[in-house]
């Protein structure tokens, strides 16, 4: 799976790291969480569910699948279809889409430094 | 699983809850998260690796191999065997694994405060 949000929101320690890893939970479900925001990320960034998934190295079923999960739990769709439909266009995050990982992005950073202060408590006692 | 962490830790929308699932990873392993955390409390209210491992769902075997990799990523031992050795007595919690799930704990309620204004945001794009 493509670790873009590893690379954004990882903690450095001497070689330990600190990953806030949020979820969105509606019951049992995972309504959002670090594996779909990536995902909208990487749609965003190739313009392409089929290229996104390949980039996780997920199927193109299972991108479509956690599309439809966030669809499901979102008010408003979080792509949309670009110029000549789902099989020759691009695919576009809409204003929620980008909205979504905006804020998701915010909170992964606000998490990590709040944590910051225990954290380096933490790294004192695990092996240097 | 038991979700004590779920329990301690989540945001309670509409009904979304936020879980910051906090991991301190060392390369590509886990040292220490969710479910060492709640394994270690588990521990610590029942003085029993067995009870802990019961309580979670997990074998024994697994359970300590937690326990092992803990031990190894931390300077001092997570844990202690009282009265009459590990198949007679309980176990008990070190000094520092007592440490370990103070911090991790207050790191969970820090990150969850800190995500809590864009939280509120993103909750109004979720289905109400």
């Amino acid at each position: 799976m493509a670790n873009t949000s590893t690379k954004r929101t990882v903690a450095r320690g001497k070689k330990f790291q600190l990953q806030p890893r949020l979820r969105i939970r509606f019951s049992e479900a995972v309504a959002f969480g670090p594996g779909k925001a990536d995902l909208l990320e990487l749609i965003l960034q190739t313009g392409s569910i089929r290229q996104a998934a390949q980039k996780m190295e997920m199927s193109y079923m299972r991108a479509w699948s956690l599309v439809r999960e966030m669809n499901r739990h979102f008010r408003e769709p979080v792509i949309v279809a670009e110029r000549g439909g789902r099989n020759r266009g691009g695919t576009q995050l809409t204003a929620t889409g980008r909205r979504i990982i905006g804020l998701y992005r915010r909170m992964e950073q606000s998490s990590l430094k709040a944590a910051g202060p225990d954290w380096n408590k933490m790294q004192k006692l695990l092996r240097g």
